[in-house]
């Protein structure tokens, strides 16, 4: 049938579609709109790429959609292997950056080798959030989940017991950097959400 | 702060987005490579994205790769109110079709009218399938999940009975039309699972 001294490209590029299918079992911080489960990071890659696809004529700029869902549908592949650091969590950046490159290394390293450095530059330059593609995906993947806190009545907002001075600055910041319009939009439906989690926390 | 008498174009957009998110909850007949649970049709379509991503070479004429891919994000939004319809079950086309132009009516129906148009013309282009485009796309969306029913020993097959003459029926002749590269590459691994399946099946 197949001659496994003879591998060919597409057998190379099916094995990192195979492995790519463990980024359904990697799960984030941030609840479904439902509050039912987890989200895991292969959905939230479907959902913010549907987000570009619908947003992308508020990027501040003329960006390159297709560029920018390329981004995104890569852009936590490295989660196969390092897992996904939650935003409000406490990390040691250098340590998660170290363990995304060499996931990057493994994982990329899958595919044929023009193609390895084709997704890993694409994966950098989003990482780099450089670009206005870049600042626009990455401002997608901050304004996602507090959709979904809002939803759900708080979410990981909730678990992290996170202040509205926390979330200005590690999310609101990279919304507004890539997209004004949408931090503008929810800044205020956002504040509401954590102003009335700040009495509760009061009341406790 | 908002005023909800004067809803805006990013208003509808966001509607949209989180009426998205519930096919997330939308559940597959296939698994997990791992086989360790179902598959949602979320992450099954970032998944099929990633593919086209990756396999669009593969393609046997020149698609616009942007355009499949958007169709491969928008395609399943339909089963948030339709459901999904195994390709092994046994089904009412003519009813699933009908529950799904309803559903299309209704989702696409949340965004700005221009974009309703254009996503609800891509969504039909999809399910057309004439164009290269669509045909390419219909291709990858069938040929993703018997990669998955080899990796964990069956699955879908084994709980739907599938023989030979019924996968290369349902699932072939589509993985063939749009994609005879990838066909020819899946047809002796699928064969190797499907005869052993068979063979099982005599032993009972």
């Amino acid at each position: 049938m197949t001659n496994d001294n003879a591998r060919t490209r597409l057998d190379a590029q099916m094995d990192f579609l195979l492995e790519a299918d463990r980024l359904k079992s990697v799960s984030r911080a941030t609840r479904l709109a439902d509050g039912s489960r987890y989200e895991n990071s292969a959905e939230h890659s479907w959902h913010i790429a549907l987000f570009a696809l619908t947003l992308s004529e508020h990027a501040p700029a003329q960006v390159d959609r297709g560029k920018v869902i390329a981004m995104l549908l890569l852009h936590d592949l490295v989660e196969i292997d390092a897992g996904d650091a939650p935003v409000f969590g406490n990390h040691d950046t250098a340590a998660v950056e170290a363990a995304e490159a060499r996931a990057a290394d493994r994982i990329f390293g899958l595919l044929p080798e023009d193609q390895r450095q084709h997704f890993r530059a694409i994966w950098e330059e989003f990482e780099a959030n450089q670009t206005p593609e870049a600042r626009f995906a990455k401002s997608l993947d901050r304004f996602a989940p507090p959709n979904l806190n809002i939803a759900n009545g708080g979410g990981s907002w909730v678990d992290y017991d996170v202040e509205w001075a926390t979330f200005e600055n590690n999310v609101g910041r990279k919304i507004q950097a890539g997209a004004p319009v949408l931090w503008q939009w929810i800044m205020p439906r956002a504040r509401k959400v954590l102003d009335r989690l700040a009495l509760k926390r009061q009341d406790r």
